[in-house]
């Protein structure tokens, strides 16, 4: 049976990530292509214990151990969630991967670039995706699309996703990721994505 | 002010180390010497959570996500705990650090010394003890002192902890642990540490 396509959607808070994985998985299911959809940190029942550790405003996380943390959800969904699928022949759509930890924990909590990527090349076992998407928009547009309710991560403020969208900027040839202008409207971001894929 | 002792206890599950930690601390206070006592995994708020999720026999994890969690408790533990305790002037006595890792995630589990290392040398920040003792006991007569209720860990069975208890003689030259034998009584154990000791 052929492997699946494994597609990762990156991007700051705000930018339409969920919006776009949601599309891109109906399209899927319209041209009868098998797949799955997680989300990052999360997707298995101890990621998920994890994610509220992560996310909860109220927990005190140095920079060091959050990656960890982040590092430890993602080592559990690529086993118990993504290689099966993959290798079931399924596509997985991820919305947010790797990437997220080098720009937020590496780039914005100034872990280093070179030390996250480390932790997660051992986490990931050196699974990398076959396109990784990153949406981009400026930061205060993105940041007036969350809600009222903001969580540990997105309590940081605008000088913090200031730097987080340029880290993602700085990742983007290393990573071969493909970008996209979060400005458009959602449907004409639907059929770029979906016009960069091989199927 | 004089930078506080850091003295690791460590060996497989049932050799006594929590009972020797605490006579270590009964004797620090009765020199007049300030303490804390530690415990991994947990010590702080969220590594308690993350002690939560990991002895839980209910949870279902991988092992380099196992290593991932344990190593994210220990950066917090250090940071938060640790190191401000150590810079104050106090004594830190550990009921378990990174050797633990490398022995039962990285040997017994199989992930690889190394990796298991690598990993631990980046959440410690390369902090090493001042003295790691290493208390030795037949594995059958360990297990036999671990009380009925086993946690997530603790089921793995005799083979498991065979390769834990010989995975720790191989680390006994690298780390410089001192073995301590753990068939003799308590108080002679007590009497062998602190006689390594100096004040």
């Amino acid at each position: 049976m052929e492997k699946g396509k494994f597609i990762v959607i990156e991007g700051p808070d705000g930018v339409g990530k969920t919006t776009q994985s949601k599309l891109l998985c109906q399209f899927l299911q319209s041209k009868g292509i098998k797949y799955i959809y997680t989300r990052e940190p999360g997707g298995t029942p101890i990621g998920d214990y994890i994610r509220e550790l992560l996310l909860n405003p109220e927990n005190k996380i140095v920079p060091i151990a959050e990656c960890l943390l982040y590092a430890s959800a993602r080592a559990q969904l690529i086993e118990e969630v993504i290689k099966p699928a993959l290798s079931k022949g399924y596509w997985v759509i991820s919305d947010r991967y790797l990437h997220s930890s080098i720009v937020y924990q590496g780039i914005g909590l100034n872990l280093g670039h070179n030390l996250v990527e480390e932790i997660n090349i051992i986490a990931t076992g050196g699974l990398m995706p076959d396109y990784t998407f990153l949406i981009d928009l400026d930061t205060d547009i993105a940041l007036s699309r969350i809600g009222r309710t903001k969580d540990r991560i997105e309590s940081r403020g605008l000088d913090y996703f200031q730097k987080v969208r340029e880290g993602y900027h700085k990742l983007l040839n290393e990573y071969n990721m493909i970008l996209i202008d979060g400005n458009k409207d959602i449907e004409e971001i639907h059929r770029e994505i979906i016009s960069k894929l091989k199927f």
